[in-house]
């Protein structure tokens, strides 16, 4: 069970956050990579209601979850700490420098050419579902994900990972599809929506996705101002 | 002279983009750590104004520049391919597995929270300008850039760097705070400011930018329809 409050390993993460947002928390990125990586870590449950403490901004100078620290090894932004993870674990990184080179374009690829256009349909339907400007805006942004899944639906075929196995690349990209879960825009690639399933089915993920779940009701929700 | 038609690295490129874009396009981020790394590569300019090729996709699944190759090493994205030459040059990260982590981590936080930010602010002023939408939307989106370069701007302190050395973090920083080179919001952060032009007076950035330059003008630009 790697979650163990006597491990070596720390990371960060809520304990509170709204429910758009339940099981999309960047820490589980970091805590699927360490179930599959079979790594035993602790977790520092922040307060999500307060403002970051000078000491927390030290640690992460965007006000944000995870960060992971392993004795003199600090990092924050989970696709560092899940790339850290990746090259220390044959079972998120292949050994030959070839395939490790792909593993980390993957990350790379779902972070920084899939996530910014899935992004920016999430942020008009989660956080400006009824402005104006998201009404007219809309429809060109999800014309452009459409044209990035079907690229993404092409790079997979028929294949059931990126590359010839699970690496951390199909981690970090099923996390980033994941955002899309409040749509219906992935049916329209079924070769995507059965890659999302079948990497969601890893015991891994479940654990993972079962520990943040743990985090988030450690407190209630604020009481609304 | 890093750019060598022999040389076993191979970068791609285009051969042209429009003037806003001159100077941004990310293979100018390879180009640098290439040079800070003293390894010389070669280049293959692709057209830019037709559609990229089956080939070309199966290279860069996006359809994007740039793509690397070293013998059986194959890597798209800019911040993997940087981060692949800067593992293994100690001009762009230090020997230590701390400070290793700390160069990791500000690649990816160049990335992943500071250049969505910006991105937000340059989609509308580079391709949205006279849309209503983008009227009612540019104000909250400057604000949350300023956020995010105050943040910036105070892990960075009085530093030369973001670490206690010049790593591929800085690097990759330094490319994504030049995408706000058409507006004067970095003025408002004198250290931002500072660190961004002692970064690229870099005799290997120079190197870089002129070297993207001479590719970008190695064709005559496309006669409108």
């Amino acid at each position: 069970m790697p979650l163990d409050p006597q491990a070596g390993i720390e990371i960060t993460a809520f304990d509170w956050v709204p429910p758009f947002a339940v099981g999309l928390v960047r820490d589980l990125r970091v805590r699927w990579a360490l179930e599959e990586a079979g790594l035993c870590y602790r977790e520092r449950l922040l307060d999500a209601t307060r403002r970051r403490s000078p000491d927390e901004l030290r640690e992460q100078p965007f006000g944000q979850v995870p960060a992971f620290c392993d004795g003199e090894i600090r990092l924050f932004e989970s696709g560092a700490i899940v790339l850290h993870i990746a090259e220390r674990s044959p079972a998120l990184m292949p050994a030959d420098a070839p395939g490790r080179a792909r593993a980390m374009t993957w990350v790379f690829a779902a972070l920084n050419s899939v996530e910014p256009a899935i992004a920016a349909l999430a942020d008009i339907d989660l956080f400006h579902a009824d402005e104006p400007w998201a009404h007219a805006r809309r429809p060109a942004v999800e014309a452009d994900l459409h044209g990035r899944l079907r690229q993404l639906s092409n790079a997979l075929g028929d294949r059931d990972f990126l590359e010839d196995r699970f690496t951390a690349g199909d981690l970090m990209m099923t996390t980033v599809l994941r955002i899309l879960r409040h749509t219906e825009m992935l049916a329209g690639y079924p070769n995507l929506s059965a890659y999302q399933a079948r990497c969601e089915a890893r015991p891994a993920f479940l654990a993972a996705l079962q520990a943040q779940l743990s985090a988030l009701s450690t407190r209630q929700p604020p009481v609304p101002a």
